[in-house]
């Protein structure tokens, strides 16, 4: 079991991580993977902290087809445009050549589109507030695992409102959910902004998005929310009677996050020991290690673990004990590490005659993250104390290294200095065109990752064309 | 807002429920489905039943590619003959013609059993005990909502044991997951069984089956559970080194439940005023419907129905206020029956008077089962004692629907007399061959259901053969 260390390959390091954490493999369809169980597990906690806050905000699950008609994805311009290169498609189907070829679901916009458009007469049939969760298929070519596969798991939010403005808010309300779940439950400080017309959603006014910085210092897209307009109402004829009896159009609005949340986790916390995982998403967040060298021992010891096992499950801890008897405690140290697991205890013959434990954090490696003689009476308490404490110092290292390494530069030549030598996030007044920002990208694989909503700076001058402007953007290499 | 009789036309019937209940629609998407908001939340709480037992059962839960390479199939000879016909296959990708072609997944025992190949290497890799949540394709001809549709969500466990005997018992065990789920959660009273070859799983040894008695007295197979033996470990070379250090192959095992069980819950407890849900799987337990007639009233009767609903949600009850101003009170009634819900409270001026509610049951039509003046104090008790009431009762009722409509008979005359007049399950003994099995499905157009394992009758006389044995089997007319 090893892993390279992050700054001599990063890249390896994350295929290494994956694979020694067992969250997933690479499988014998190009460009899918399986997720393995311990890296279901995560996703299934993302997908529980989402799913608890799209309910709250008034949003029910519901499934479409996973097969859309090519017709569907032609209605829209912009969105056949972007999405017909990516396309997987159905031309048999019971043995029997199709007159309509299928395409597998690369996003669900104009299915339900279609389907919204017979659901909605009234303005008292709205908002509509669906989302689902699926898998999507998009043909990539450059792959890996959880950033970019062909198949990945999502959730996709379809919603259609009355007004501009309430899709407009809806949109903005959904960003701040993501932004609460990356930031709470994922301790990523992530950065809300709008995407640049060139990085947009295809068939959007609008998208929003929250990146998020890797240990590396890249940025990466964690999730996207998009202002649809009218776009795709009036390709799918979604209107209804107003108030007054009028005939309009319904604003929609879309909004995903993917199995990528997961990738985003290992890159944001991980270090060179392996995963560290937040605790609100670890799917074992305490690993109790016995330790016992003769036979005599070995009965009190598990007995101990037994009792600790039995506080912690009943204060709702997740908790797993490490009884293998064909390993060492000290390999057993290093496989939790590995896998990210946030709270250690150990228990020896010492600590059975204290009735004690010893508690080792993962986010402080080594003897400083121990702590002694922790009584058992009350360790439950203690733990989940120590849980929220490792959540909340994942967060504050995550945002101390972003900001590390976010760089305010004056000059074009300052930023592909910055960029060469540093890296990370460039932040800059921005007053560019669509043909400045293409030629960036060119010439620094720097993309234009973000117009930040939130703006303290004020005004000042673009970087790059000196005029004055109070637009900031955020500007980084990528995933 | 309307349904035909069952009585009348049951087909039908069915669909009236599944428009009326909001359940689920047709898509443009021949033989597909979409499920909406409330058919989806009680296939969540089926699935969260189900996953439940599997996880105390000891499996995990991963994620398996959903295109699978032509090739794949074809190594298992009856497996590909089963699904051949019933192929969506993927032959275009990025704008580009598919070397090979991908299948879409009808299900996964081939690339669960390539993956496994590569992960069992010694007895200690085993048991592997994995389950996945999933959808698949079969191009199916005749397509009815839930029932038979050409993409269903389910789930599929594939476990690989060291010996046959391990495999055998994972097999029956998770059929009794299934069956206790089936009783104890749907209060529908499976029979557990075993197919007859002709009707077992496409490479299979044995396929065990819990089957359910719909309201007309047809069958309905609501769960599946294969023994695999070597065939697929076979197939794909899973193979391992055992305690002797010799190399053996796997035994194997697989088992289902999809989205048809939504439609056995539709079935199973049905009337002529709609769904009848069990509270278990209901989306909405107990609904709240405030009734005034003077404005004044209003206000009070509003904040009584809070005050229930405060108590409620406290004791873990799934409540919904109806308090929509365009409709009456007699029209809720109506459409919370439809939708199955198992409990309505009615809060009228009178009830905030005494500080009481009146309860309403689904179960019991009319003034029979209704209790009037329930305090609310210890409101939560008495709601759920009801709800638990109502479980235990839609299970009897189903249970005894199936024993009145359960035959035994003696010869085939009497068979076909009894299929014709009263239909229902028909029991007997059974020494006939596999070509007496298809004659009888040709003339009769009822199947082989299964062998049920509960056997208390003993040997008897074969209604057909006239053979002397101790096999029982169950025919009847099937979805």
């Amino acid at each position: 079991m090893s892993i390279v260390a992050r700054a001599e390959d990063y890249s390896r390091w994350y295929l290494d991580v994956i694979r020694e954490a067992d969250l997933a493999e690479n499988s014998p369809v190009r460009g899918s993977m399986v997720i393995k169980p311990y890296g279901f597990e995560l996703w299934e906690n993302v997908k529980a902290g989402l799913d608890r806050r799209f309910k709250e905000t008034g949003h029910q699950n519901a499934y479409f087809p996973l097969f859309i008609p090519m017709s569907f994805l032609q209605k829209e311009a912009d969105h056949v445009k972007g999405f017909a290169p990516e396309l997987a498609v159905v031309t048999i189907g019971g043995g029997e050549q199709l007159d309509e070829p299928l395409v597998v679901r690369p996003t669900s916009e104009t299915i339900f589109g279609y389907m919204y458009s017979r659901w909605v007469q009234s303005y008292r049939d709205l908002p509509l507030l669906i989302n689902q969760w699926a898998n999507v298929v998009r043909w990539e070519m450059r792959t890996r695992p959880f950033l970019r596969t062909m198949e990945f798991l999502w959730q996709e939010g379809h919603t259609a409102h009355a007004t501009a403005q309430e899709a407009i808010e809806e949109t903005l309300r959904m960003l701040d959910v993501y932004a609460d779940f990356a930031i709470n439950d994922a301790a990523i400080p992530v950065i809300k902004g709008v995407k640049s017309d060139r990085e947009k959603f295809a068939g959007a006014v609008n998208s929003y998005t929250i990146e998020a910085m890797m240990g590396n210092g890249w940025a990466l897209q964690s999730g996207t929310s998009h202002y649809l307009g009218d776009n795709f109402a009036r390709a799918f004829d979604i209107k209804f009677l107003d108030q007054n009896n009028e005939m309009q159009y319904c604003h929609t609005t879309s909004w995903g996050v993917s199995t990528r949340m997961v990738g985003a986790v290992i890159m944001a916390h991980g270090d060179d020991q392996g995963l560290r995982l937040p605790p609100v998403l670890a799917p074992i967040q305490v690993v109790v290690v016995p330790i016992w060298r003769k036979d005599h021992e070995r009965g009190q010891v598990l007995a101990h673990c037994d009792a600790v096992l039995a506080q912690l499950k009943e204060a709702g801890v997740r908790v797993k004990l490490d009884a293998r008897e064909d390993q060492t405690p000290g390999f057993k140290f290093n496989d939790w590490e590995m896998r990210g697991v946030p709270v250690r205890v150990e228990v020896g013959p010492r600590d059975v005659q204290s009735n004690a434990v010893v508690l080792a954090r993962r986010d402080q490696p080594g003897r400083d993250g121990k702590q002694f003689g922790v009584p058992l009476e009350g360790l439950a308490v203690r733990v989940r104390a120590l849980l929220k404490e490792i959540q909340d110092n994942l967060l504050a290292q995550a945002t101390a290294s972003r900001e590390e390494q976010t760089t305010r530069v004056a000059s074009y030549d300052e930023f592909k200095e910055v960029l060469d030598s540093k890296g990370g996030f460039i932040r800059v007044h921005w007053a560019g065109s669509d043909a400045d920002e293409a030629r960036i990208q060119e010439e620094t694989r720097a993309t234009l990752r973000c117009l930040p909503l939130d703006v303290p700076e004020g005004e000042g001058v673009c970087f790059l064309t000196g005029k004055v402007t109070d637009r900031v953007a955020i500007f980084a290499r990528a995933y």
